[in-house]
């Protein structure tokens, strides 16, 4: 079958892993990258893909044209670091003090690196398009996909496809499913503004400490009643700031929170929810409110088809017993932002390797990934992406290709 | 002393249980009293009294005009029954079906009568006027105190003194307290109007059951956090009444409940945050509300040098053991209204007698107290009155009279 | 391909709309039901086919023996109806006072009736055997299902098959779904036990009204904070009764309400949170609770190879645009017992039809549906069967059946 | 009258100042005093009066025998500083960092000297003792009161009064009532443990942030149903801190409160209540609580005829228009440790000027009062010992002493 373009592939795995290493030694964090999106204009332009840079501020898209007329498939990779200094005690450790990849951006750019590479060298018996969306600022709200989507990176694609390298899943499997795959995440910070005083004169104030803790209960209701019990959302206050001392009743308390849900009017609700119950509470004590909220990315919704095609695909490469049925995410992902303009999926390919000390958590001073994850990453893009473009038949005139 | 008044007053005790007995046989519920006022008319027309039917509806005045020029007092007892079915088994119990003098006026009654009878005999000697107000409507808001005064009763009074006797104190106290003597009452009743549906989907509905369940804890902050805590309130919900099944949202929910004050500024205060809270618990849930909120009689105020006068004389008269420091009650009684027009006050007199099977407390279907209880009350209103008419000296002329 | 059988089937369409028609005159409800299963019995009797009769109690099960060996497959429809005064105005209207067929159960037992005439036509050349399940009580809990699976019904069962005729549905449409069809349904009833007393002294008492209402909110976080995000489930308190009047605080509240959830560990820890915090609920204010708590059926799991069957052969009979993905039903059927002990299906028969008058939901006194749901029930299970039986092919030799 | 006494007492006024300014610039906080208490015995000896040293640690006690035999009175100034940086602008201004007398005891002191130095003047005329009690570290809780009178400063004295200055009450006053004139106060701390994790995943947390508000609301229940409406308290939260971030759930949640009471058993149960709704509000969600409770002084009760004497006294000093009926103070002040063991009053004197900037509260950095307000002290503590000695008629002989 495709086991030719495999073995190419297999064939530029070292030249993968050092692209890999030189960005993890040297990360830019969202919204400072300057030499991450040079170097990957540098590697595409180096195959002879067109390239634009620049893209809806740091964002890179290749454009593989194939010999014959087609559909249009973008992939997207995200190229971004995170402020947080490197603790993993390696060689390719991170030489920029507080910066480091802690969420395997590196691994993402540098497997859609090699799968450039890899069709490149078969342009001509391809029939249609790909896109590679290289995307600055994923870690930020909001991020790079919405600026790069207004600046046309979409424009004429017919299907993306988006993967994530995950340390907390072993090494060797591919999770993915229809549906919502991962949700929307809101944030709210509420001031509650009351009336000190003394503590044993509450008559003369407006105390914003039991108000504040009425709302806390207050927003329980939101999910125990407004929200459909078939859907998902969980509505969550992380943080609760109010007074100093025993005996004086503060003049104000902050609350801080998360909301996650998945279908788009049940966000509308509890946005309109929450403000209404705040105001409300408010009301009763005769204390005010600064409601302060703030969306992020919107759910992710993988297409059944597209998500049968990622998971079949990925099957056939590696096995059936490694594909993996994953719960939907409680938490963001601005790959969300792309699916809403054209069909796609979304998958995660293990990385976890305790023979590797890859065991620890996304935003881990010691993350680290098995480093074959991406030879995983690009094959399920290239087998699904001929999936795609043939129609669900693999051309066996590419395949011959020697 | 006044020895010789209090003989002449035990002379016609057999006449005052007699009037009594008759009243206690034939009771009339609060406005509908028609007999009962003809009878006490007639009683004091008899004396020579200058006698007022009618007043404020269904009230009758005397007005005892003494010998000399001096100030005016004023006595009240109330007159009318309750709609509660006698259970006693004596001679005098109740004839009228579904009646029955519960909670004393009768006593009251007969005793103020005895207070004119013996008055009348010396009412040459007296200095000043002595106004005798026979109370309707007590038990019912709003009763017939207000309706009383506005008519005129208290026209040219200085002082008012009133009385209660009372099952649950032991037969020889006199009890009395300086400032607040009893609370204000004020009743509401809320029905919250949500949205009713099935169990099962509570996103369909506004649901009153839980707006209802706020509504009663938020309604707790009117005591813990808006009244002044050295200054006395009870906020209570007596009754919550809300569905029938168990997987039914149902439409609304209504509770009821009591307010009891003894400052007029709390009590405002009280009515203000219970319907700013009622309104707001609602809106945060979408759901509204019908607020009936009614206030029956205010607090009453025992002017202090009056209470003390009562105190002293009844500690004359009776000993200074007999005489009890009460707490203030909290429930209401209208005579505060004539508190609220001059300056007077109200004292309670024991009727308990575990002898006389006068046991139950008021408004019990068997309730009764012990007769003598009339002449203790006769005996303080003399005392008093007399003390007040002759500024702290009970005139040796008086005394010394046959 | 099968339209032999349907051919019969209709043939028969009158003799089923008269048995239906019977039922419908003379329902029998809920652990009442005599006439109806010997009707049953000697329907089934008459087409030759083994009959055991009150089987777990009431029940009467079917054997229908193909004449080559094969897999065993059952078929259920209910047959009891509700204590509901019949008001609609047909020729068949009920007959027994204050007992009406109003949620379809006669309309399930005249289409099984139906399979079992068409398919004992053609027995010999069935493989494997069909098992008639006509049970008793659905409507009351603990149903027939279970009384009826413990005494053997499901014995050497490997597959079964459900189906409801909805009024709520459009004639013409079938509805079904993989996984979670209907949830599980818990009712609890608490009494709280406090100490009653006057309103203006709640020092004295313990506040039953004030601790169910606590109650009631502290279990809004049942959902909110105990369960997970992406599982569903709902608790509603559906009733709360406390006290009469103002000014008395009453003794105990009682609340009602229903839980509903899918999975069978979200259950358990719902009824185990929710008797915790009613228990900690009233310690915090020293009352005392008294809780019953009753699990009726179980969730239902619909087989997803056997609820896809049940869509093919739907789609295959009726066309793909009359069958309808439904939402998973908050409320419980004790089909879900069968499902627990072997795999199966459950789906749905549109009958409302407004020129019928079929427009009433279920449990209405005027409820009805159009009786040409029986043939959509029955050749729905007919295509079902043969398919499960011939493993996926129906079988020519059947079809060429004259 | 005792105008003699006051003459002298008006002659040493200049020697008050000085000693009060001394104390002013080189103030001595709580359980730090060294030099202050000397300064006292120092001037007490020079007074001819017997002087106990280090009483309960670091108090002073000087003993007047009066010549004749007869009851014994103590009188009460506390002398410790606080922990406050004095900014105010005159010449007597704090010379140690940190530390100020912004709570007017340097003057209760100069005051008590004052009269200590007036009365040994006229020891032989006097019938009876006076016992000078000046005591270290009133603010502080358990102050220097409780040790002093276990180790012996109330032995053999039948009656004790103190005074404080009052900055907020103008210059001229003095405010007294009878029974209760300043509440207890007890601090309470509690934290409450429960298990942290991501915000999307309540249902693997232990929610302590929630279960925090749960008790805030709880605890307003004990002031609005488990204590007497008749009886004051106030309950106040004025801390709440749990969390720092919108997505985590914290593992622990920390509030911080006082209790104000009055009635002892209030002060009991409300301990007691708050310890249960405590435990029994972590108990339906999981959480642990720790509590820590401390008591501080209990509340302070005026002896009604002390406090009757002293009003009388002041009236007669400064006439009846300078005497306020002051409301019960809602904080602690340790003199009632001394009421708790004879009888006693306290009162306060006025020391606000706004011609002097004595405009400040208590505890200001700015706080200063009207030294005059010494004077005040001094009068109204002569004359009341006098009276108490002389069993209320201030001796002939005494006055007439040159």
């Amino acid at each position: 079958m495709i086991d030719n373009l495999f073995t190419r592939l297999e064939a530029i795995y070292p030249k993968m892993v050092a692209f890999r290493r030189d960005l993890h030694m040297y990360p830019e964090i969202s919204f400072q990258e300057v030499n991450t999106p040079r170097k990957i204009a540098d590697f595409l332009t180096a195959l002879g893909i067109e390239v634009k840079e620049g893209v809806g501020g740091r964002g890179i898209v290749g454009i593989l044209k194939g010999g014959k007329p087609g559909k249009t498939v973008a992939l997207r990779a995200d190229f971004d670091a995170l402020p947080i200094q490197d603790e993993k005690n390696v060689d390719y450790k991170s030489q920029v003090p507080g910066a480091m990849h802690a969420c395997g951006h590196d691994i993402h750019t540098a497997a859609l690196l090699g799968v450039a590479e890899v069709l490149s060298g078969v342009r001509d018996q391809l029939q249609g398009t790909i896109v590679f969306i290289h995307q600055f600022a994923e870690e930020l709200s909001p991020g790079g996909a919405k600026a790069m989507i207004e600046d046309g990176c979409l424009d004429g694609v017919d299907v993306i496809y988006g993967a994530h390298v995950m340390s907390v899943d072993p090494f060797g499997t591919v999770s993915v499913r229809e549906g919502y795959a991962s949700s929307a995440q809101d944030d709210f910070q509420i001031e509650i503004i009351g009336k000190g005083g003394h503590g044993s004169q509450p008559h003369l104030t407006v105390d914003p400490l039991v108000v504040g803790s009425q709302l806390v209960l207050n927003l329980q209701h939101i999910v125990s009643r407004r929200v459909d019990p078939l859907k998902s959302a969980a509505v969550t206050v992380g943080s609760f700031i109010s007074g100093e001392t025993t005996n004086v009743i503060p003049d104000s308390a902050t609350i801080k929170g998360t909301v996650r849900t998945f279908d788009d009017d049940v966000r509308d609700l509890i946005e309109e929810e929450l403000k209404r119950i705040t105001t409300a509470t408010c009301d009763g004590a005769g204390a005010t409110a600064r409601i302060d909220y703030v969306r992020d990315a919107p759910s992710m919704w993988n297409d059944p088809e597209e998500a049968a095609r990622v998971e079949e695909m990925a099957a056939l490469v590696f096995g059936e017993d490694q594909v993996i049925q994953m719960e939907p995410m409680m938490g963001s992902e601005d790959f969300a932002y792309y699916q809403r303009a054209v069909r796609g999926a979304y998958f995660m390919v293990g990385g976890g390797n305790p023979e590797l000390d890859a065991v620890y958590p996304h935003h881990h001073p010691k993350f680290d990934v098995d480093e074959r994850s991406m030879l995983m990453i690009s094959k399920t893009f290239i087998a699904t992406v001929l999936n795609y473009l043939f129609d669900g038949n693999v051309s066996p005139e590419l395949v011959e290709t020697p």
